[in-house]
């Protein structure tokens, strides 16, 4: 740490202006950035998103096993990806940060290239945000704002009788990552000496450290004509994404366990573990996948995608939401979702 | 705190519920507010002013005096207050908020009732944000959505010489009334059974507590035909503010040490407390006043405003920055902000 630079030789001035002298601006909208009270975006004929979520040291990560750059990552990633569930682009993004007193300039660059990172992957501008210190860990606060055309918006409320539910990707390997370095965690403070064990874990590590916003996928259901119905995205987990998408969109569901994917290496973990791979594909969380309906008429558009699979139908509200298993048993669906509180 | 009701039994879909059910939107361009991955905004042929503000527990405010409700209103005050500073007016916001595990269903409540009195008073919809848990303390991150015709947005960059140099209100009164709420809390601790003497201070305590964003300024100068040529609100100190201006602009400024507008009841806390009230005023922060300059054409307009004292003027680079009495003599102004870090 002897090369460390302390904040405070910084200022809060230096932080910004070392912050803002990396950001190149992408977006046409992007008026005025960092440096006054506000930034000034251009208007346009599309509608706006805006959404906004939080990060907390010892809540959502834990700095030893987390490193910082993939941090800032995933900070912008979260919130493209509930801009993403909205079918839209994202374009501009605050940030907002509380920094604890240990914190130096070198570990603030770390975290902002990551951010810039983001940004420049989901061309999105960073337009502004607050810095400040915290009395305990670090706080990260994103707002992301994109746009849509009228119409084009889709919410979680319009799922129908009879459409199919689709998934991006694969599921339960954000969850298992975390356990996997939670355990590594547990084995180095026991003895510092000991090397971790993740050559082999490296894709579920990677999808718990530095999720993707499945911004392909929306791209690529666009190019290929197809619209949801319905979308959200997997942040508290399936089970209970699902049941969001059902109560605002007054339906029932049936998914089939046999159809939900799952990576080898999650699969592997789970195991591991002693953990029900199921359990972990529908409450987990944290995957950044979309979940999403489409009427039956794009079955064949969906049905060999690469990147989607289709998990189920939307039903009756009568018939509730079910796990329905191979020899056509069907369980009512339990949601746990993230306890916060 | 018996009747209260712990969090944990409504969980975070209750808390959303409930924050969510209070809710009345009113501004036109707000199609779908809190209840999806994102808020859905109409489009308008006005630029768009986004602004984002952080405020911790144990940093920025002290909840063993500071009531809920005041400080929910002040997070949304504070972000309007950047939207005012852009000469915009602001329609909608988002709020993160995590909480510690010891917060009740009730305290939340008192909180947002907070939020809501403020979104009804500045005119702006609450259309999203996230609610989580905290480990240590309270955190509110609001980011604050505006709009302005194009053209009009008052950016920090446009002063010229010979400008007038501007504040609304009265300066330093936040601060002093931060210092009686230290002093308080203070023999509070040390003797349980005193009552706090705040009889004489309730304009300086309500200013700490429960600032309020000048939109009715931005208002008014609108209506009497005044574009301020560059503007900042004053959150960090008057001093700091000029600098702000100073910079982006390439001018300097001479600010007239008899003209700062002090409050009866802040000049004589700044006396109780043995300190300088020239430095409260220019070093003290959080007031949230408007600094603002004017061509020299606008002197008639502003002269008689009875909330506005002219306090100085633009002056060229190459003059720096100073504080003159009223025997003529200057000397250059030291900004002092807050260091956070």
């Amino acid at each position: 740490m002897s090369n460390m630079t302390p904040l405070s030789e910084l200022g809060e001035f230096g932080l910004i202006k070392l912050i803002k002298d990396k950001i190149t601006l992408q977006q046409n909208s992007t008026i005025k950035g960092i440096g006054d009270d506000a930034a000034v975006l251009e208007p346009t004929e599309k509608q706006l998103v805006v959404s906004s979520d939080m990060l907390l040291e010892g809540v959502h990560f834990d700095l030893t096993f987390c490193p910082l750059k993939h941090l800032g990552y995933k900070a912008v990633a979260v919130n493209v990806s509930d801009i993403a569930a909205m079918n839209a682009k994202p374009t501009q993004i605050t940030v907002n940060i509380a920094l604890g007193a240990k914190f130096t300039v070198e570990a603030v660059e770390e975290l902002y290239e990551g951010i810039r990172l983001a940004c420049e992957n989901y061309k999105v501008d960073l337009v502004g945000g607050d810095t400040t210190s915290s009395r305990t860990g670090l706080v990260i606060s994103v707002t992301a704002i994109g746009e849509v055309a009228k119409g084009e918006a889709v919410l979680r409320s319009g799922a129908k009788e009879n459409d199919l539910i689709c998934v991006t990707g694969d599921l339960g390997a954000a969850y298992l990552g975390l356990q996997i370095l939670e355990r590594e965690k547990q084995a180095f403070l026991a003895d510092p000496d000991m090397q971790p064990e993740l050559e082999d874990k490296q894709y579920i590590v990677g999808r718990q450290l530095r999720p993707e916003a499945r911004m392909d996928v929306v791209y690529d259901l666009k190019e290929r004509g197809i619209k949801p119905t319905a979308m959200i995205d997997v942040s508290d987990g399936l089970a209970s994404e699902l049941f969001h998408i059902c109560a605002q969109s007054g339906v029932g569901a049936t998914i089939y366990k046999d159809n939900l994917p799952i990576d080898e290496q999650a699969l592997e973990a789970a195991m591991e573990f002693n953990l029900d791979p199921i359990t972990c594909i529908l409450n987990g969380g944290e995957d950044y996948e979309l979940l999403f309906t489409v009427p039956l008429a794009d079955y064949d558009k969906v049905k060999n995608h690469p990147d989607i699979t289709i998990i189920g139908k939307i039903t009756n509200k009568s018939e509730g939401i079910n796990l329905a298993n191979k020899h056509g048993q069907s369980f009512p669906l339990q949601a746990q979702g993230w306890k916060h509180f």
